[in-house]
């Protein structure tokens, strides 16, 4: 590997169903690509209300929701990642999302975020419980009660509220998006290998 | 080419901006699959009319409308297709949608509905103007008085408002959007190369 890889930050919201293949294949592209991804949680609640919005627009949008479920189950399927429902949809994910944060200043975040989104989507489970969250820190060998307690700190949830601030600034309005280190933006697990290949080597497009 | 070949329906309206790329891409996209296409003009507008929008996402959303335009400069940059913003956006798009029912019953209606996508996007003309469309049909050697007095007709009227039934019955929420013959809905430009490999070997993948 060069002495230095493009950067390409990765925003996701545990709520949001693509960023569940997203997050399964990141890594290993990431690797076989040459491309260093940072993981940055963010929650879309607050993005949605600005617009209007008081749940996901796949519940809003019956017949979105209908396809999106479809679109996924695709998807996954031909990942051979399993799916399943959670309920309810979309779940909270804000002690996921405060989790994480913790998990990057320990070194266990990546880990953590495809554990949760099996659990969430692969299982259907409720990642709003902090039980649930717990049995899959101690999973992962982590002090489930520290983490938990360093969550709750108000650096760290003051933490969280820059990044989905920061995430509105850069005008993402939907998870995943996939931003590069010249501030180029795609949106949805559908990009991802256009976001890799755009920070090696980024184009020359004119505005429209 | 075999005796029989999949059928893919290719539902689109010239007032959306994904349709651009996709109608420029599929003919010969499905000449090379072996898949044959039948092109769908439909009227997104009662659609998002029944779920309370007036105009497209893409306005009433500006974020997500100014990720739009960057995403389309950045795929038609790809196929090199030129690309300039219509005013107003989104373009009354009845006229086009009824003159491509004439051309479906008259054997011109794919080369049309090219020309008319290039002139709206590729030159950021209006095509809800008689003249600018007349144009176009004259330059395929169409008599366009002649086309412009069929589309006018309540037989087509009544066609149209029947697609954009169906389109609504099949689950269709936006455009473009690609059908294959079981029924299975792939939406979005991304989504064709999928649409086409299902349409020639479904799979099986259980719902959610």
């Amino acid at each position: 590997m060069p002495s230095t890889v493009p950067v390409v930050d990765f925003w996701f919201e545990f709520a949001s169903t693509y960023s569940y293949p997203a997050a399964m294949r990141i890594a290993p592209l990431a690797q076989a690509a040459g491309v260093a991804v940072r993981f940055r949680p963010f929650l879309l609640g607050p993005i949605f209300k600005a617009q209007g919005w008081d749940t996901s627009p796949f519940n809003l949008y019956p017949a979105k929701g209908r396809y999106m479920w479809r679109d996924l189950a695709r998807i996954c399927a031909a990942l051979d990642l399993p799916l399943q429902r959670p309920e309810p949809f979309p779940q909270m994910s804000v002690a996921a999302a405060r989790l994480t944060l913790v998990g990057l200043d320990d070194g266990w975040a990546e880990d953590f975020c495809r554990e949760v989104y099996h659990a969430e989507f692969g299982e259907g489970r409720r990642i709003d419980d902090a039980a649930v969250l717990a049995e899959l820190l101690n999973g992962l060998g982590i002090d489930a009660a520290a983490a938990q307690e360093k969550a709750q700190s108000a650096e760290i949830k003051a933490r969280l509220r820059a990044e989905s601030a920061e995430a509105e600034r850069l005008g993402l309005f939907g998870a995943p998006s996939f931003v590069t280190a010249d501030g180029e933006v795609f949106w949805g697990n559908d990009r991802l290998e256009d976001a890799f290949t755009w920070a090696k080597a980024p184009q020359e497009v004119a505005a429209v």
